[in-house]
């Protein structure tokens, strides 16, 4: 606390958990809302509307921030995008600061995504990924944990402290932004926008621990050419470019086996902690023709400390190891693409006030302090911690994130906003919201 | 010859090879516009209509052949299809006896078809693959090979001897059928429309050899699922579908490898008769999450002899033999479809006088007979073969079948127009056409 109001003196732990608890049903309606408006990749707008409501209805004022294709494409950090980005927004709320609140506190951003990924099959899915499904505690539907649940929980939390008629003292601002999922220019954008704090919490589902340090995320797209022929006269004249892609794989997870050899702390913690993802392929045109071409997208991690460059370098020192064992390949090398992810990993210290300040108001709800964790998946922490504002994750309890199923624990969405609450009294400072 | 007209004895060949070679600028623009009618699957109608309007410039009557869903599902020699089929037809061309030519003669169907496979890859082409350009001796096109050259060399050696005031002793039937790339039921539904003869040459581009052995074919698709989850954590939690695409395609080649050990005759001339070919692969939805799905569509040859059921049994021992391997794939056992071809190879005696006839026609004009040959493709040839009636193929020379850049010799295409006028003379007979 540098100044002024001293925390915990204005409200105590018991009113912040019961002003909360009380929003337990809002908070569940707003998830509803949101899981059910598909925010697939170009499609956030329909989740951004929801949001801006409901910043509204926490007596917030509300504003856009417009995603600037040219700004963006300039900016350190970004990563490399072919698609259009100019009717994308942000919808950011700041909320005031109350009386008596003159230097004090320490300002806050609470940052949540509304982009989901797509349903993966949806034709494996219990029920559509997009329609909601309650059963007992848990709420289902693809987003549902990543992370529309963490938006209505730090909404929730600051709607109950407004409602109970307190204010930060210091600025806090909520961004519900877009493209966490491909190249984290929403929160970006934020930033180039201006957007500054003494510390963002990023509500993704996280639970029962807080993220200190995430991998970086290299997304690159292999463009793998054959000879197409007659299927007859395949192994005469063709060269299949489905085959080239089994060989150009290969070589990748031979990479990805060097990377996981000898892990950085705190990356040794895990077994495998640089994961090589072939997450998409798409060959050929016709059953009886050799496949002309094959499309190959992979995500891959990358430790912090590493340039993404670097992880660049890694792939196509891979691919060319393909091409150096396949004189077919040579003919015809692959061409590597960068569209999306081209980011760093980050570390924030463990000692940080941050870390601190948000595991003392998880203990005193739960009664013990919340793991501190690193994470092999990259979020939008690491353009906060660019800026040398110290972000970490934390939130409520999702199953099944990209998978099918994907589901929620919405006790875990009330607890998550209930150690927000107590969070932003701790952090911020409380005190009397203004009169209007 | 049973009866009747002594072949030769009314035209010279001479007469026929001029009569044939005053077409050539006829054939080489019905080539032209029927290589720009782009009829892949589902398209073959601006084909159709170019082909009823050549017949109808030979002086013939055309009439269309459904396609009859319903009953091709029931016929023999039919192959699964999940596409709809009711608004294609073939387009037929009887042309008529002349005079004094009861009971004389052998009668024949000229057959081709229109369809074209789709084009591996546009970007890979020199010039558009729709559009026609010419260089030299070479005309270019998606299709001008495989096999619109064919329908212009049977249509213009007829529309030859027609305009030389000659009829065939026997009936001669000109086919221009759909679906000969992926099932053959245009040819099929002809035969189940009654078509009948004493033989049947198919205008494939089999340039200077005379074609009596194929393979069958069976399209497989395999659908593979896999566990989707967060890539960051594909190493603990997921199941990618591609990677287990990647082991079952290792069985199949494996599998294909042990048909082309030991292969019978004739097919002991080819170093690797039984192609698979894994066509076309689609799989993930999203760099970042573990492919749930992928599909890989092939195709294989089998041998004559071999019921298509053997065929699926063997590829679905394949596919057990990779899933045997592999627990996770145990798990989520892959489903293999039939969808297109499911088809038999075939065998005509070399001593047919199908193959003699043909054979002396060719030697007439060249000086020297064609091979006689089997290939390692399957052709509509089968379902005339299956109904008793000996098919062949024979016609001009493409390159690039099924690839890039495909091409057609003209000087070819009106070589082979000219080895079809004599053949018609020597099979069916010439006789004077009827006076209107």
């Amino acid at each position: 606390m540098r100044t002024g109001v001293t925390p915990g003196e204005l409200v105590s732990d018991e009113a912040i958990l019961a002003a909360v608890a009380a929003e337990a049903g809002w908070m569940e309606e707003l998830l509803i809302r949101l899981v059910e408006a598909p925010t697939v990749l170009g499609a956030e707008e329909a989740g951004q509307t929801v949001m801006e409501e409901a910043f509204l209805g926490c007596g917030l004022e509300t504003r856009s921030v417009r995603l600037d294709g040219r700004a963006l494409r300039d900016a350190e950090g970004a990563s490399p995008f072919t698609w259009d980005v100019e009717d994308k927004r942000n919808v950011v709320a700041d909320w005031p600061t109350g009386d008596g609140a003159a230097g004090g506190g320490r300002s806050l951003i609470l940052n949540g995504h509304i982009d989901v990924v797509p349903p993966a099959a949806e034709e494996l899915w219990t029920h559509p990924p997009f329609r909601v499904v309650r059963d007992g505690d848990w709420m289902y539907g693809r987003g549902a944990g990543d992370m529309k649940a963490g938006l209505a929980a730090m909404t929730g939390a600051v709607r109950a402290l407004v409602r109970a008629g307190y204010a930060p003292a210091a600025d806090v601002q909520l961004q519900s932004v877009v493209e966490e999922e491909c190249t984290g220019h929403g929160a970006l954008q934020c930033l180039l926008d201006g957007a500054r704090a003494d510390g963002c919490v990023i509500t993704e589902p996280h639970p029962d621990h807080i993220t200190v340090a995430q991998v970086g995320v290299l997304w690159f797209h292999i463009d793998i050419a054959g000879v197409p022929a007659h299927a007859a006269r395949a192994s005469r004249l063709g060269f299949n470019a489905i085959d080239a892609a089994v060989e150009v794989l290969a070589a990748l997870r031979r990479h990805e086996a060097r990377l996981n050899e000898d892990p950085p702390p705190p990356f040794d913690a895990f077994e495998h902690p640089i994961n090589l993802n072939p997450g998409m392929i798409s060959g050929g045109d016709w059953p009886s023709t050799v496949a002309a071409t094959c499309t190959l997208s992979s995500r891959i991690g990358l430790y912090p400390g590493q340039d993404p460059e670097e992880a660049c370098a890694g792939v196509e020192a891979a691919v060319a190891e393909a091409v150096a064992a396949s004189p077919r390949l040579a003919e015809h090398p692959p061409r590597v693409r960068y569209d999306g992810f081209s980011c760093e990993g980050s570390v924030v210290d463990k000692g940080e006030p941050l870390v601190q300040t948000l595991s003392g108001a998880y203990g005193r709800l739960h009664g013990e302090r919340p793991a501190v964790e690193a994470t092999t998946a990259t979020t939008d922490a690491r353009h906060f911690i660019r800026m040398g504002i110290p972000a970490v994750c934390f939130g409520p309890r999702g199953e099944g994130i990209h998978g099918i199923d994907e589901r929620v624990s919405l006790r875990s969405v009330v607890e998550s906003a209930q150690v927000l609450g107590l969070f932003v009294r701790d952090w911020c400072g409380l005190v009397p919201g203004r009169k209007e």
